[in-house]
């Protein structure tokens, strides 16, 4: 299989799954620029904007947001986030199965987010994944009060 | 009215406009990283991801999406987009009534885009809204067809 993110909806490649459902899957980027670097992915491949259904962008969005939210309020403690479609190589595209990053951001990391754009390595995605999973689930137990 | 956004909805400030619906405007962002940098804005004034409704983010979106590809068969020649929602200070928001940035970007574009995120300018942006406009134009047509 030629496309990683077909190989990881498909469980033939390894990822840290931050939320999934019958048509999308988040995951956390392997050389993350922030901890908590997420990509959302529909699970069926298109590769740009110009051949992604406008309601799948809309809702890789929504999953998006909601991650955004979960960002802020999680052990990661957020203060904001970076929420990005690169469409196409020409915008930084590297792998051509749309997705959408959702970079979790602090006060005055402005300096290590540049070093790390470089360096993109997180000492412990598993504890970065497990903390965005509790803040959705935080989200969701919220949302069912 | 203290929100630059709400005074251009109101038509109290001066934009150029790419798209308007009811709920929506598209306008060329004034510091442009890229040419034809445009941005989408709701009219109602929320602040950022944690305020802002679902059906809203994903409305503006779509609208975004829709630039995009009229980027790309547009005059502006894009070969790509970044397509961002900077959610809070921390991720490098300015204005806070929400708004998702479509930056059109070119192949081979890295260095000018990095001397244009000093620079920010357009020498020509009454050109660049207009060949927007007409490739949105365009793009309504062949939807007709």
């Amino acid at each position: 299989m030629s496309c990683v993110f077909c190989a990881i909806v498909a469980g033939e490649a390894p990822a840290i799954r931050i939320y999934e459902d019958d048509d999308y899957l988040a995951l956390l980027d392997i050389r993350p620029f922030t901890r908590g670097h997420t990509l959302v992915i529909p699970k069926q491949h298109t590769v740009d904007l110009t051949d992604t259904p406008p309601e799948t962008v809309a809702a890789m969005v929504r999953i998006g947001q909601r991650i955004a939210r979960a960002a802020r309020i999680s052990g990661l403690h957020a203060d904001g986030n970076n929420v990005v479609i690169n469409d196409g190589k020409a915008a930084f595209q590297t792998v051509f199965h749309i997705h959408l990053h959702v970079l979790p951001r602090r006060n005055g990391d402005k300096l290590s987010f540049a070093k790390n754009m470089l360096l993109r390595r997180d000492p412990d995605r598993e504890e970065s994944g497990r903390l965005l999973r509790e803040a959705l689930a935080q989200l969701d137990s919220a949302a069912q009060d």
